[in-house]
């Protein structure tokens, strides 16, 4: 092992989500292969790829590029993610996904489990 | 929604971890349910649980405690995730979980494949 | 070099802070020192030590315990950091920092920024 | 506070850098102007801004653009950055900030700190 390789592993760098996703995807009807599947769409986003193609992004997975497309459409049809028109600088249109509907879902979830954490300890405290 | 709301989302944080986990897992023939319980147990020792149990792991994905442990097991076996003896300040003994394995191979992984970048760069350049 | 040190170095882990302190410090008259400090008490706090003393916060900087003491006590005064009482799980009582008002002034800063640009637009396109 | 500002405070993210950079600037002697303006130049650098000017740099930072044209030239003749060439798709050569000086001699810091530290055990246990 060299130098050389540790700086390439400091260029890869990270990927942080908020810890709220990873805690409660469960409880907005999603499961591991989709966390993951939207985790690759924001990392290829963080990369400058706002559109990867369901080849690019099955090509990290264990799924097949149909099966991911299949699991996009679903992604989008829930309302986790949404397909926007862009205009580059050149003035050319482009699409690209965005994950604000989830963002806001994710907060949502987040407001409601500490209404839930609240009511608990006001029922415990009547008792 | 109120500020005190936001300031609560913020003290959850972020789980931050290396980009080549996530772009490199499938070469390492982890799937996306193992990608997430590897998660998990990645978070839940930030926060200072180190040995959490299958119960508390699948209480947040969507698998059953049952397949939880089966998972661990395998994870075990095949070297991505070890069990290290501990002692406390107090002298207990207790047991946590260690992911240095997975950094290890993530690691050689990531060696691994710049070596064939560069033998493919190589290659192209003698034709 | 060895593989155990990057796996040493792995395991120091990183610090992930909103971008909005970086960008928008000095908007909130916070200065470079005063920033780093900010960012040791998050870090520390973050390992487990929520009210570390001026010594052990100078130590990792290039002022003197005496000036470290007169900055937190200047952010204390400013409204940046708070002290709030705690209570272990043993009943003993503790101090701590929170960082508590700082990210609520940071989100007000932000939110106020928002708030010139869009005036910013709207004039723009008025003349 | 409307949910729309809470999207674009997500949308602005995080910055994550490695914790060592934090504890060990000092033993580095750099002190918090230049950590910050380091920080700096590794956030324009991550928004895609590879060669920030001292005014695009001192407007967010609380010294003039000279001291900043200053504090740079000082951090790459003590090696700590260095100015690389680079060439864009379009064939045009420029200019860029890179940070590669700063990781390696920090990597030799965390090194040498461990290397003392093994060596304080290794004396206390020999008394």
């Amino acid at each position: 092992m060299k130098k050389a390789d540790l700086l390439e592993w400091l260029k890869e760098g990270n990927v942080t989500i908020p810890s709220v996703l990873l805690t409660q995807y469960k409880e907005m009807r999603l499961n591991e292969q989709e966390l993951a599947l939207i985790l690759h769409v924001f990392y290829f986003s963080e990369k400058g790829n706002e559109f990867p193609t369901p080849t690019e992004l099955a090509a990290r997975m264990t799924i097949s590029a149909f099966e991911c497309t299949d699991l996009l459409r679903s992604l989008i049809q829930r309302g986790f993610i949404s397909i926007m028109d862009g205009n580059s600088t050149e003035g050319i249109r482009y699409e690209k996904y965005s994950l604000e509907p989830l963002w806001e879902k994710l907060f949502d979830q987040f407001l409601l489990k500490r209404q839930q954490e609240k009511e608990l300890v006001e029922q415990k405290e009547e008792t």
